[in-house]
């Protein structure tokens, strides 16, 4: 659905959601005072969670539509603060693709609000009973689905995620505390006083959705120290942001995003089919952490398929880095730059890929193992068990066969929107939707059994 | 099912896995020479847990029965070298009832390789499909259960955790490392021996199951810091121990045990029906984690049923604390000493309880909301509304209606053996069965698909 488009937002930007200084660690703590302030908004959090965590269906799908319409009312409002950001990126020498992805029209406002509406539209994860029986002594035992409560996120420019991390934690029934990228800082500013106000408007608490960000970097890292109070943060954006997150939090973190994606053409693969999966997920839509940075080609086939994908990548506009067999079977006019460990390790999230010939299934999944980050890795092949052995094998989130990894996305699983694409194995693994945002409560009804 | 009492291994015990310092910090990290041991052993392990993802549920429980005859066959080895613990705990001035925990027997061997038979009767969890779909455009998408990989254990004195922990393991598909208290190292080590012995002569790796112990408390530190080769750490004892995991570990910690339950007598409450919850809740076992610390009882039922529950609890065994009210309405000759929020705040595990009278079932939430550590807290009321008030409002693993909070526990719950109790939100929340010790895995099959 439409939310998937801020997918985009993981591609490289300035990391300045996070606190890395040149050492790669952050700076000492936040202040006395700034811990105080967001431990404060955490507190307010935890109380206005408690609130929607028994609001019904009804009154979450009516204030995400209230909010929509608000962001449409306020949209004029909301593009001028845009305006601010966008001038400031300019300044600072932002690209022509960054200051793009900032930028807010009328038009684009609107989209954003439709995203709110679509999610109003899907089904309440709060309240499913995910399992249940009546044991022996007659006690009835439901496992169900419950609010996290208070979800914090850490995120880079793009606005656009600020309203759907609002409605995704809405619908889910939490309250969201935002450490927004500065690039956006004046646009998430407008967003979150409007949203605000369109909540109280509904009857629904204001610190149901609040920011950090006046606090700079330091109210990221005492978000991340809010044990207790936080319930889970979700980090979304470049590979500095995640890594920073995960190594400095204290709260529960979902790692999301970095995606090192590798497609892996098997001897037996339909030549045509394996090209246009090749070209599809690296070209389809370069800055994204679904698309493949790795092509691995068994020698069996590479003399007759590497030639026309390697000239078919070229035309498409992708440098290439390649082993020294791929270089060899280049064809005249496509340059194939070396490649080195640095190219089987980088998430290029442009137009480039690196490309090796394999020996065998075991010299890819070799490979795979020694450098996929987890994300989505996909074979391409007519061969029965090698397809077994590759889904068997491989250790990733997603794993494909006969298909682009363009398709590990929330939105094209099915699933409605997503708030991230979980690279992790504890929780949540793959694109996380609603029921990501969500924890369980057991639920032990009897009439006076004791245990004997 | 027999797993079930390990868990009195979550009562108060010297808290040597850890590595708190008087300070309550971590002494500097392992040497270099500690760390890169340890990360070896984690090295091994997800190669030989490469090995089990891809097994049969034929193969693990063969494997099962293989570990089971193994200790009964090296009962006596086993029972020996318990004996040099229980010899150095009694010279340190362990108590009888920790003793009693520690020592091993040839029966209780022979129940503990019991329960590893249990195990291999239960389900395996891996290649569960928890949800799948064909897409509009062809595509099968399958959300599949697969094993975590590597599993750290750091736990306290029992030895029959040792082999509990390896069981749950092996059955999810995981290898483990294990890190146990210092005062079952002997036996632990001889259970490892034995365990890894009887795998190698199934054809499995012996790496499936390694110890740090050898490396002392540094060992634990360094599995703390082996992110991206153990998947998970699983914390199992007293708070401190759990808590300095917490803090310290940067790979990912599921929460486990702390139970500060509460039993809520409602105004509306059947009287004979709250006395036995209460004593069972609070006197059935007193040193684990789910019985009851704090009872609360709502004012208008108070003066009934309060002079007859102290007598009770007194009669019991039980050391009472209480507000001015209970203490007021409690029978001649029973004590109850003042409570302060030190005791609405503790985790006695031992037969001694905190009363209090609150005004109203608003009152009881609030204290709840206050004080409870997330694990277990009841209501005993036959008023439905506030049956249903506390089930949606008490923020806990488990919540109980008319039934002991003994209940809380994977055997009782029919969930089978249990590697612990969740008291964290994310990936697991309440009893850990083998299904908390997997993630999933999203397999997309096509037949050339590509992304628009």
């Amino acid at each position: 659905m439409s939310l998937a488009p801020t997918r985009t937002d993981q591609q490289a930007q300035p990391d300045d959601a996070a606190t890395p200084t040149a050492s790669g660690t952050p700076a000492d703590g936040p202040s006395a005072d700034v811990t105080e302030a967001v431990l404060a908004i955490a507190r307010r959090a935890k109380v206005a969670a408690r609130a929607l965590a028994t609001a019904t269906r009804g009154t979450k799908d009516a204030a995400l539509h209230a909010l929509a319409d608000a962001l449409v009312t306020h949209a004029d409002e909301i593009v001028t603060a845009n305006a601010d950001d966008v001038a400031r990126g300019r300044e600072n020498g932002m690209t022509a693709g960054l200051l793009d992805r900032l930028t807010l029209t009328p038009d684009r406002v609107g989209a954003i609000a439709d995203a709110l509406r679509e999610l109003a539209s899907l089904p309440d994860p709060v309240g499913e009973v995910v399992r249940g029986s009546t044991l022996p002594n007659g006690l009835r035992v439901r496992q169900l689905r419950v609010p996290m409560g208070v979800v914090g996120m850490i995120y880079e420019a793009r606005p656009n995620v600020t309203v759907d991390a609002v409605g995704l934690t809405l619908k889910s029934g939490n309250a969201v505390i935002l450490r927004g990228g500065s690039a956006a800082a004046s646009s998430n500013q407008a967003i979150v006083r409007v949203l605000g106000e369109a909540l109280v408007a509904q009857g629904l608490p204001a610190d149901l959705v609040q920011s950090v960000d006046e606090f700079g970097r330091a109210g990221g890292v005492a978000l991340m120290r809010a044990r207790g109070l936080v319930d889970v943060l979700v980090p979304r954006g470049g590979a500095a942001l995640i890594q920073t997150v995960v190594r400095e939090s204290v709260v529960p973190v979902i790692e999301t995003g970095v995606g090192n994606c590798h497609v892996f053409v098997d001897a037996s693969a339909d030549p045509a089919m394996a090209l246009e999966i090749v070209l599809n997920s690296k070209l389809h839509r370069v800055g994204v952490c679904n698309a493949a940075e790795t092509l691995l080609v068994h020698r069996d086939i590479a003399p007759t398929f590497l030639p026309v994908a390697l000239a078919a990548l070229n035309e498409g506009g992708a440098v290439l880095h390649g082993d020294a067999t791929s270089s060899d079977l280049a064809p005249q006019g496509v340059d194939v730059l070396p490649a080195t460990d640095a190219d089987w390790e980088t998430e290029y999230l442009a137009a480039e890929l690196a490309v090796r010939v394999v020996d065998s299934l075991d010299e890819a999944l070799e490979h795979i193992r020694t450098w996929s980050s987890g994300h989505t890795d996909a074979i391409v092949t007519q061969h029965l068990p090698s397809s077994e052995r590759f889904v068997a094998e491989v250790d990733s989130a997603v794993v494909n066969v006969n298909a682009s990894t363009r398709f590990t996305d929330g939105g094209q699983f099915g699933l409605g929107a997503e708030i991230g694409i979980s690279t992790q194995k504890l929780h949540a693994r793959g694109p996380m939707g609603l029921g990501e945002l969500t924890t369980t409560k057991w639920v032990v009804t009897g009439e006076g059994q004791v245990r004997a």
